[in-house]
């Protein structure tokens, strides 16, 4: 039988012991890193035909579909893999501006500054408000 | 005893089993993403205090001064803490214009296109030149 080919380019990607690669999302229009989360063979397949950011959640052990909850899914505009298979960067339009469950615009809102650190991104909408439909 | 309040700062992560978290690297200027590393406690402990990106080289299971070999080394321009505590961001002007072993800009040159991970970042120097310094 001949190997499907529509997933070979899974077979690519150096999956540590877990499965999973760290995967990147950055803003395609402002450049800024907006996140990292965890992908395995499921959810970057997923990624791919759904044309969004599908992640693994660890904590829940389950495939992440960003934004399913909050409604600030990612909308996938390029993927690329790094030279050793095992980092993944996506590109994104971030639906609602907002991709921390923080409220704030991305996860890495605090700068070591003298020693320590601190909050420098404020926060644009209040999780509960993010996140009352879902509740 | 007091404990030393210069490593606070350290505590303030959530290390993984290994004592690692990942380190994400942007070019400073460009605004691109450049690499994904690891760094264990040691390490971001140097990254601060040199002001130049020390990883943790999971493979030579050794610090890694960036450029150590190369010359071309990362200078810490600004370091970030995600909302989990789990993962960095560093700003930094990427010595030497390349921060990839195969001599390209960055690691992240092979993209997704038609169903397949395609290069689109051309080698800038050959890494036999790159590397014969050191060897």
């Amino acid at each position: 039988m001949e190997k499907p080919n529509t997933a070979d380019y899974l077979d690519e990607l150096r999956w540590n012991d877990d499965g999973l690669v760290p995967a990147i999302a950055k803003d395609h229009k402002t450049g800024k890193v907006l996140m990292m989360a965890w992908m395995n063979a499921e959810s970057l397949r997923c990624t791919v035909e759904e044309g969004r950011a599908v992640y693994w959640s660890r904590s829940r052990q389950a495939l992440w579909r960003k934004g399913e909850s909050s409604g600030n899914t990612q909308e996938l505009k390029s993927l690329r893999l790094d030279c050793d298979g095992d980092t993944l960067l996506l590109e994104v339009e971030q639906i609602g501006g907002i991709a921390c469950h923080t409220g704030r615009e991305h996860c890495f809102y605090r700068q070591f500054v003298d020693g320590e650190w601190q909050t420098v991104e404020q926060v644009l909408k209040d999780p509960k408000e993010i996140y009352a439909a879902s509740s």
